[in-house]
């Protein structure tokens, strides 16, 4: 028994409001052994009180060592085990950009190569061609006609762009025709079950077409197909919780997320302030609200230590905006760990505070990594944040008599 | 594998002693955030002295989140995973009330309702029946006679009594005859399994014979079951840990659920000092203790911390009749947490301390919430009590070589 059958048996409805606030890649390092965290150095005179208020603890995104993506990072966060469900490459670059799948779709990644006289690949990333030369070329290939399917092409970053084939029968296991080798040709899209056969059929001829609309092309005059992927079968944040949930979010990739667990996605805001517009105003609309704050991660990347402090500064600041509505429970928190020592993201496990009038406080007087693994919450794993936040809000009846 | 695979392979007997004493429901919350818990705010010298002699942590009763009733929460601590083995709801209220299932019963729930004349139920509940009133009821129904088959009915309360039907090949599964609704008559008993039509048919027989009793009553003139249970199938203590166990306990519902592990319930104790007074005649015939105190709950329940917190001195004021047995492994616990604030059992870890000479102690000083967060055994499922019981008892052998 998983724990959304626990949940989806216990769920009761009522009147509360959680608010889970992630701040991508939050955790992070210190510069030097023994030294502070971005957040430990950050001034963050909110998060400590939240901290005082709140239960405090150590999130393990997946498993111990295991470093997420933003995928499985998320899935964790709401309560989807990452190891059960799996979003497939394609599914997840379609979401990325904010392409909003249906049961009848599957989802590719397409990157543009060179081929060579002998239809031989002499480069697998069509010489790191340039988005604004790229683009065009992927808008060209909607011009592919597949009678009974529609077809969908989108462009991503330099080589890369989607594929979303739609249709009826459409399995999404087919193998990736890209050989990972120069010199050879492309491979051709091979299923790797049955029911799969007409993704393959219609892929190849995807390919044909495209080779087609390529030829006059020096850099980007074949492409490869990759991670073919069927629209993962999420179960809802209102079947399993019983939760109407709001994603408020500024990047497609997380509002695609948002959308796999059936949240919908409010506002348009384009920054962490206007995020909290749009949470304000909805308010009374949702049960659930996920905001997700981009910068930690980014600057963290980057490798930028003092401008993810700030960016952790800016969060703060905010947070009596999101206290002075009184949810019932407000979650702070991160999908991982992205240090910026590290330039990457890592396995660390992320600090995290849950504040409710019966979270049992834990003597934490700070928001930050080494304060939290004194924190009540101890060390647990992403998923069972949610259970925790739905028993906070009354919202779990008693499991068994 | 799970847990009791491992340590059926794994067991050793020897001549350990082990207590568990199990304060039911011990956990609590502060009245203001930031305050202490009843068991805090107890004057508990001599479990603060277990703390500092033995290791503390947080016990999950099932996952994080989850909220037990008495039955998986005393499954978790006797080392049986809550979410593995589950207790239908007839043969708990069987267990609760001392009945003894054997593996020819189905047990189940009744329910007395008004039936207006045309039959269908106007009153679920037979207007919330006094149990003077409806005892005797019940009783009348033991008149039913139904060939090859034997048939228990047992008072509870109010409306509530239970019928254990007993006979060769009396499948469990049967569907609630309750509509859960006014206006319909009462379902008739229907197999969710081919194995379960015999009980089904026997119900039926049973509800049609129970009508013609019950026809002259003006209330209770109706019926209906809910809850269709076998006895659970659990593996008994001696066959997964080798171990002896007796139960001393006062309420039926703990003597039942540690029937149901093969425990023998030992003593007629009506009282904790009672309870000990048992405890040290039976010492020299038995492995394993379980003590179960009811009080630190049902105060909980009421919601008066004080009475609580005097509970939990009256349970620290009798340890030191336990100590002086001087048992291998002591452990002091709770099932759940039942915080006076909520009025109810509750998600809450469940401070817990083991006291053996090798149990590896951890700087705590003082037994209570806050303390076992810093405890050496963190918080964990209470599954896992058991195997470190047996661990520290030396009753458990190596694993692999």
């Amino acid at each position: 028994m998983d724990m959304h059958e626990l949940t989806r048996e216990l769920k009761v409805k009522n009147h509360s409001k959680i608010v889970m606030l992630v701040a991508d890649g939050l955790g992070g390092l210190p510069l030097e052994p023994g030294g502070k965290t971005e957040l430990e150095t950050a001034k963050t005179p909110n998060l400590d009180e939240l901290a005082r208020r709140g239960i405090s603890g150590g999130s393990i995104p997946v498993k111990p060592g295991i470093t997420p993506g933003s995928g499985p990072g998320h899935l964790g966060l709401f309560g989807y085990d990452p190891l059960e469900y799996r979003i497939g490459r394609g599914a997840l670059e379609a979401t990325g950009i904010g392409f909003e799948l249906t049961d009848r779709d599957v989802a590719i990644r397409g990157n543009f190569c060179t081929l060579d006289a002998a239809g031989n690949i002499s480069d697998r990333r069509a010489g790191r061609i340039a988005s604004d030369e790229s683009a065009p070329l992927a808008i060209k290939l909607r011009a592919v006609k597949i009678p009974g399917i529609e077809v969908f092409v989108e462009p991503v970053k330099e080589h890369r762009f989607v594929v979303v084939l739609r249709g009826q029968g459409l399995g999404g296991d087919v193998h990736d025709t890209d050989p990972q080798a120069t010199g050879v040709p492309p491979l051709k899209p091979k299923a790797s079950n049955p029911a799969s056969q007409k993704t393959a059929d219609v892929a190849a001829e995807f390919i044909a077409q495209a080779q087609k609309l390529l030829a006059d092309q020096k850099k980007a005059n074949g492409l490869t197909l990759r991670g073919f992927s069927a629209k993962p079968a999420l179960p809802t944040f209102e079947d399993v919780y019983g939760l109407k949930a709001a994603a408020v979010a500024v990047y497609p990739m997380y509002k695609g997320l948002a959308r796999l667990v059936g949240m919908e996605i409010v506002g348009k805001a384009q920054s962490l302030s206007e995020q909290f517009d749009v949470l304000e105003k909805a308010w009374n609309d949702y049960d659930f609200f996920f905001l997700h704050f981009k910068y930690t991660d980014s600057t963290g990347e980057d490798g930028n230590f003092d401008s993810k402090v700030k960016r952790i500064e800016e969060l703060d600041a905010l947070i009596p905006r999101v206290t002075a509505l009184d949810p019932t429970v407000l979650i702070v928190t991160g999908d991982h760990s992205t240090p910026s020592l590290l330039k990457s993201h890592s396995w660390h496990p992320v600090p995290t505070v849950l504040v409710s009038k019966v979270c049992r406080t834990d003597g934490c007087t700070k928001f930050g990594e080494n304060e939290a693994i004194h924190g009540g919450l101890g060390q647990f794993e992403a998923k069972y944040l949610m259970p925790l936040a739905l028993a906070n809000a009354d919202r779990l009846g008693k499991f068994g008599a």
